[in-house]
């Protein structure tokens, strides 16, 4: 079933067991030997795990066909250090999390610029191939442990919850990340595409940055108030054309965590504003048609972001704990893992699921 | 037959003659009353005309059916000073030029920050309206005479001839104004895609503005050694599969001045260094077919640049003068206008036709 080749690296004496596709949203209970743990190793003993839309595409094989054999998905992890390698620069019982990539060489250009996230050799924390030279295959956060490179591992600041914190891992970096990159503060209006697991957050970074104005876009009417709640200044239901049309050219950063393969890319262009930049943060499973005269005519960026490095990591987590950032979140057990990921499937989650394992009753 | 609206202002004690176009690469002798010189206008006798991509698009509708009755083409336009309005900050007899846009509002905020060519009521040379309140419309440089606002005319160097100087004033500040928006220097590889009128002044540039390397990219293995002669250090034929992936991820700066409405946008993007840009200089006549993949997972840019205003303008004809940046020319005669309309549309000119007029014998 693994059609893409990989050194196997496992310790017989360990087994975890986590919630695993083999290329459908039926997930199964699955096990699997992880590495040895190495000496900048941690293994954590999983509390939270956050749903992603990447776990969406990854296990319906929207983005592919699993090459690595069975998946377990989930790359917004919480839990306690439960064993700690000597230079892990973690200790047992520390309550962590890690987030989408568990490794990367940390001596390349963009490790030393901090872009670990397009370091060659990283690794995500799932469905993917380790590059260290050890071998192995990463698993994710939809279990009851997961051994990580401990550089990938941040302490959960005290004043954030453990099921709060487990979003900001993936979903928070994603979108602190490019609203930092791209200049956002009080000299700049930010846009946010999508009101979900990504956009709630982004609402949040962008009033907590005090950007100029922060307008949020929907399709549906139904979060309207919720995104003056999270902070926006403004609102547009991109089915009134009025609305939408009213809002033409006024953003300078616009932020689109919709993954809608049909969207129309030359309409959400033409509300960035003269040499704006439209920044993609979700991954849409077509491609893009763009025509081009929005972007040179106005001289607009269409530019991607990907989650973020260590260094923006670690400061979007004291960020948020100094700003109040927090995810909106819905806890189900981890036992139920199927009926979460068909909640989220729905698209009905305000605004992201968190499922808790029995470990969780513990922290 | 123009089904745009506009309030005509022409001036009938003055009759100016061009090659006109109805919506055909057929061009017709055709002739106008320009608008009165206003106090801040000039009059052009005009010289010389170089003949650009865009005027290609726009005689032959492939860009849209052309709305505003016959046109005249051209706005790489060089001349002698004909008639100055006492406001214009010209004198008749200067050799001057004029480029691909004639008025803008010179107040709003795109003015003031330079870039006028973003300006709401900026004008194009020809097959526009004028948003002055004056009225009437604009016609270009194939033609016998052209008035124009002052502000978009320019003094053309000493030391550059003036068949030289035309294409200047689109194809070189085109190609100069982004590679200075984006960084372009000592640090930065920059990548030329498509060695034609455009192309062969961006490797110019780039070499002049001292950049670490400077790759041209080509489908003809034909233009390799001129390539190196126009100061690129390095030559991908973008047909050779080897060539081409061994530039993979090398390119800081990419811009890309190809118009190829088929082109394989996520190949072009893969020659493109992480956290790169690829600029898009030229307007297919189709949507760009992005695969989004190749924008996230990397963090490039793709963005569009729309020629320039007056600042870099005249700061790009200083920089060419002193550097030696001159365009690679084919003369022909104006009054051969359907002939060199013909020559470029198979891609034969190097790398750029300046039709002369009979006035040309006096500069």
């Amino acid at each position: 079933m693994a059609t893409r080749q990989y050194t196997p690296c496992e310790d017989k004496s360990a087994t975890f067991t986590g919630w695993a596709s083999t290329g459908t949203a039926h997930l199964k209970p699955w096990s699997y030997h992880p590495r040895p743990l190495g000496p900048k190793d941690v293994e954590i003993e999983i509390t939270h795990g956050g749903c992603c839309g990447s776990d969406i595409h990854t296990i319906t094989s929207g983005w592919g066909e699993l090459q690595l054999g069975p998946v377990i998905a989930g790359h917004e992890i919480v839990g306690k250090v439960a064993a700690a390698g000597p230079e892990s620069g973690h200790k047992i019982g520390d309550l962590v999390g890690a987030g989408a990539m568990v490794d990367a060489c940390g001596d390349c250009v963009e490790c030393n610029r901090g872009n670990n996230q397009l370091c060659a050799k990283k690794a995500f924390t799932y469905n993917d191939v380790y590059k260290d030279g050890r071998g192995g295959l990463t698993y994710g956060g939809y279990a009851d442990r997961v051994r990580i490179n401990g550089e990938y591992v941040y302490k959960v600041p005290a004043n954030i919850t453990p099921a709060e914190a487990a979003p900001l891992f993936c979903a928070g970096v994603t979108t602190y990340a490019p609203l930092k990159d791209h200049g956002a503060g009080p000299d700049k209006t930010v846009g946010v595409i999508g009101i979900g697991g990504l956009g709630h957050l982004a609402i949040q970074w962008a009033a907590a940055m005090k950007c100029k104005e922060v307008v949020a876009i929907s399709t549906s009417d139904s979060k309207r108030e919720e995104a003056k709640k999270l902070g926006a200044t403004k609102f547009v239901n991109s089915k009134n054309p009025e609305e939408f049309n009213a809002a033409a050219q006024s953003i300078d950063i616009l932020v689109c965590t919709s993954f809608d393969k049909n969207a129309d890319w030359g309409a959400l262009l033409s509300l960035v504003a003269n040499c704006g930049k439209f920044v993609l943060l979700a991954l849409p499973e077509a491609p893009l048609v763009i025509p081009a005269g929005a972007l040179l005519s106005r001289q607009v960026s269409f530019v991607g972001s990907l989650i973020g490095g260590r260094n923006v990591t670690a400061e979007m987590l004291d960020f948020a704990s100094k700003h109040g950032v927090r995810p909106w979140i819905e806890k189900m057990p981890m036992s139920d893992a199927n009926a979460a990921i068909k909640h989220m499937m729905e698209g009905r989650p305000r605004y992201r699921i968190v499922m808790e394992t029995e470990a969780a009753a513990k922290v």
